[in-house]
C-alpha cells in the first residue's frame, strides 16, 4: 500500500512553521508496511486542496490529511474532500450534540460556528476525537482510502493510533518496512558511492529487497537501508547481511551501523578501554569537548580541556615551547603535537588531543588558507598528527575539525581490533 | 507571483528527516512579494516528480526545487524537469571542467559519475555553486520559471540569494512582506505573551498592518513581526515603531531586534568595551566557549577557557579551594564564583565566567535535581552569581546554561548604559 500525506493550513506555508505531524505518521505507516510516496502542504484554499488530493489519489491508495478541520471558514478540508470524492456534505446531529456536550462540560455554550465541524461527506465514518472538538473522518472510495485527522498533535496522535490499529493494519499483508543507517566519515560522497553502489545495486531484486539512499551531511555520509520484509526477524537477517557487505567494501570509514553518533562511538571506546581524555582546542574553541560531553556519562572519561585561543596560553598553560610557535607558526604539526602532549601531561589522561587551525573567515594566507586545520592525537601507545583542508563557514570548519579529531582517535583505538 | 516549493529526496519521506530549506526559501520569496501556495516532498522517483511538477506548473508561475542534483543515480531532478519541460539533456563541458578543477584543488580526481551533474536541460541557465559540485539551474517555460537548487543548505543558500537578487526581485513589483525578529531570553513564553499581546493586538488594523507570531525556541523566545507594505521605507517606519513599542513593555529581556544571536550581541559588547573574556566550564563542557568562538573575529576578545570536568582540575588549574568543594559541593554558588575568579586570574582577562551544574540524566539529588546550574560572572567592576533550574535533555540543559551565562554578562555590561 502506498500513501500520500497532506497537511492543510496557510500557517504551514509561512517561514515560521513546518509540518512535523508527517514524521510520526510516516513512522506508523512504515511500521505496517505502507510506503509514503509524497508529502504536500496546502494553504486554506479549497480549489488548490482539490487539485492536490486529485493528484494524490492518482499516486497512492491511501491519503492521510491533517489540519483544516476546525470550525472557522479557513477550515476547508471537509469541503475539499467532499468535492474530490463527489459527495454532498451532511450535517450530523450526533456530532453537533457531542461537540455541544463537550462545551457544556466546561460550562460554556457551543458557538454556532462549531456546527461546521459536524458537516460530513456522505458515507464517511466518524473517528472520535478524545482531545478536541474536531472529529476525524475515514472515507473509502473504490480502492482508495482517505483519512482526515486534526492538526494539533495531541488530537491527531491518538486518532492516528486507532486508525492504524483498527483499520489500516488489518488491510496490509503483514509486509513492513525496516531501516538501518550506516554512518561514515573521512571520505567524499562520490568515493563512498562508487564503492557502495555495486554492492547495494544488487539488493533491490533479492527475495527481501533492500533499497539504499546515500546522504551527505556536514562531516559525514549516511547510507539509509530500507528492507521490505514480512516480519522483523526476516528484515533483521537481511539487513545484517547487507550491512556486513557494505562494511566489507567501505572498511574502517564506517563508524556506526546502529544509529550512534561519532561522539557516542568514541565515548564507548574510551569507556571500554578504561581510558580518560583531555583536549587542547584552539580552532574548535571548545566544540570538540562540548560534543564529547553531550554524551550522558561522559564525565567517566572526559577529565578536562583547555581552549587556548592565544599563543600565551598555549605556552603558559600547555608548555608548548615558544620557539616551536615562532619557528613553525601556531597552525602547524609540531605545535598541534605539543598541545596534545601538554594537555595530556597536565590532565594526567591516557589520551591527549590537540586541534589548531584557521576557522576563518579571516586569518588565512596563501600558504595556510582558511580551513587549514592540524589535529594531533596522542595515546599511551601511539601518536598521530594530520593536516586537513576543510571548506565552508567558520562553524562548518569547527564542526569538521571536531569530527576529524574524534575520527582519528576512533581509528587509533580500533586499529588493533 | 505565486510559487511552489518542491523538495526532492527519498530521505525526506522517512521518519528521520524533514525539509527545512523551504522555510528560508519562503522567507526570501515573501520578502519580494511572492506568495508560496504549495509545498511538496517527492522521493527519488522520476515519474512521481514529473507528476508533481506538472501539477505545480498549473498552480504557480514559479517552481523552486531543492535536492536531487547530486552525482548518483538517485539524483533525478534534472531528468524530471527535462521531461516536464520536454527538453533534451545536454552534457555541458564547461561544467565538467569546473567540477574537475574543484576536485583537483583538493588533490583529487573527479570520479566519472560526477559528469551526471553536468547534464543540463537545453536552454537552462547555469547557476554557480560556490560551496559544492552541483550547479543550480534556471529555466523559463512560457510564463513559468523553474529554479533548481542543491539540497545541502550551505550550497542552496548563497545560490538562492543570487537568484532572488538578480532574477526574481526585478520581476516582482508592488506590495511585499517585510519582517523583523525580536529575540528575548530569561523569561517564560506566557509571561512575554501576556505583556506583548495587548501591544501587538492593535497592529493588524493599522494602515500598514503588522501581524505577530510568538515562537518559543530552546532558551529563548522570538517575536516575528510581518508588515504588508508598498515598499521597504514604509515597512521600516512601521516596524521600527512596532519594535520600540514592544521594547517598552519587554525591557532589557529583549537582546536583539536585528537578527543577531546572543553570542554576537555579547561579542559586540566585549569588543566595544575593549574587554577580554575567559570561562571555566564544568556543566557546559565547552559549549559556552564554542558558541562565543562561533563569531568571526572572536579571537579579539576570547583568550582562553578551561573545561574542568573533574574536581581535581577545578582545584589544580583554577585554584578553587578544596574545602569549598568539600563544604558546598561542586555545584554551588561559592564554587562557581571561585571558578570564575580563578580562570579570570589565570587568563588575565577582564571577564571571568564560571558554570557548574548537573546536566543529567544522572547525578541529580533531591536537594540538587538534574538541571540545577550555577553561573558566576566576574568583571573588573562587578560580580554576580545566580542559580538556575533548567528542564530538558542533557544537551538542552547545556544550551540553556550557556545562554544564561551570556545573558548575565550582557545584562551586567548594559546596566550602566
Amino acid at each position: 500500500m502506498n500513501a500520500c500525506i497532506v497537511a492543510v493550513g496557510s500557517e504551514l506555508l509561512t517561514p515560521f512553521r513546518i509540518d512535523t505531524n508527517s514524521l510520526l505518521i510516516t513512522e506508523r505507516l512504515n511500521a505496517i508496511g505502507v510506503d509514503v510516496r509524497l508529502k504536500a502542504v496546502v494553504g486554506d484554499d479549497v480549489d488548490e486542496l482539490v487539485q492536490v488530493l486529485t493528484q494524490c489519489l492518482r499516486v497512492a491508495d491511501l491519503v492521510v490529511c491533517t489540519g483544516g478541520l476546525g470550525p472557522t471558514e479557513d477550515d476547508i478540508t471537509r469541503e475539499g474532500v467532499a468535492r474530490v470524492l463527489d459527495r454532498p456534505l451532511d450535517l450530523q446531529d450526533a456530532i453537533v450534540e457531542s461537540i455541544r456536550s463537550r462545551f457544556a462540560k466546561r460550562g460554556m455554550t457551543m458557538p454556532d460556528i462549531n456546527k461546521r465541524q459536524a458537516m460530513v461527506p456522505r458515507g464517511a465514518t466518524v473517528l472520535e476525537n478524545v482531545n478536541g472538538t474536531a472529529p476525524g473522518l475515514w472515507l473509502e472510495h473504490g480502492q482508495a482510502r482517505v483519512v482526515l485527522l486534526p492538526g494539533p498533535p495531541r488530537e491527531m496522535t491518538p486518532m492516528l493510533e486507532t486508525v492504524i490499529r483498527e483499520r489500516l493494519a488489518p488491510m496490509t499483508a503483514g509486509v513492513a518496512l525496516f531501516r538501518r543507517v550506516l554512518r561514515i566519515t573521512g571520505r567524499a560522497e562520490s568515493d563512498i558511492d562508487s564503492r557502495a553502489q555495486p554492492v547495494y545495486g544488487q539488493w533491490t531484486s533479492r527475495p527481501i529487497p533492500i533499497t539504499t539512499t546515500i546522504l551527505a551531511v556536514l562531516g559525514q555520509i549516511e547510507l539509509h537501508l530500507t528492507a521490505v520484509a514480512p516480519n522483523r526477524a526476516a528484515a533483521d537477517e537481511a539487513l545484517e547481511a547487507a550491512v556486513a557487505e557494505l562494511q566489507g567494501v567501505l572498511g574502517s570509514s564506517v563508524y556506526s551501523t546502529d544509529g550512534r553518533q561519532l561522539e557516542v562511538v568514541v565515548g564507548d571506546l574510551l569507556r571500554g578501554a578504561g581510558w580518560t581524555v583531555a583536549a587542547a582546542e584552539s580552532c574548535t574553541g571548545g566544540l570538540l569537548t562540548s560534543r564529547l560531553t553531550d554524551v550522558p556519562g561522559s564525565s567517566d572519561y572526559v577529565v578536562a580541556s583547555v581552549v587556548c585561543y592565544s599563543n600565551r596560553t598555549k605556552v603558559e598553560w600547555l608548555n608548548v615551547p615558544e620557539e616551536l610557535i615562532a619557528e613553525h607558526g601556531a597552525v602547524s604539526e609540531p605545535v598541534a603535537r605539543a598541545m596534545a602532549d601538554g594537555v595530556r601531561a597536565r590532565a594526567g589522561t591516557n589520551v591527549g588531543m590537540g586541534v589548531t587551525g584557521i576557522a576563518g573567515p579571516g586569518g588565512g594566507s596563501a600558504e595556510k588558507p582558511v580551513g587549514t586545520v592540524v589535529v594531533a592525537v596522542v595515546t599511551d601507545s601511539d601518536a598521530r598528527v594530520k593536516t586537513f583542508q576543510f571548506f565552508g563557514s567558520r562553524e562548518q570548519v569547527k564542526y569538521q575539525s571536531a569530527q576529524a579529531a574524534m575520527n582519528m582517535l576512533r581509528l587509533m583505538m580500533t586499529a588493533h581490533v
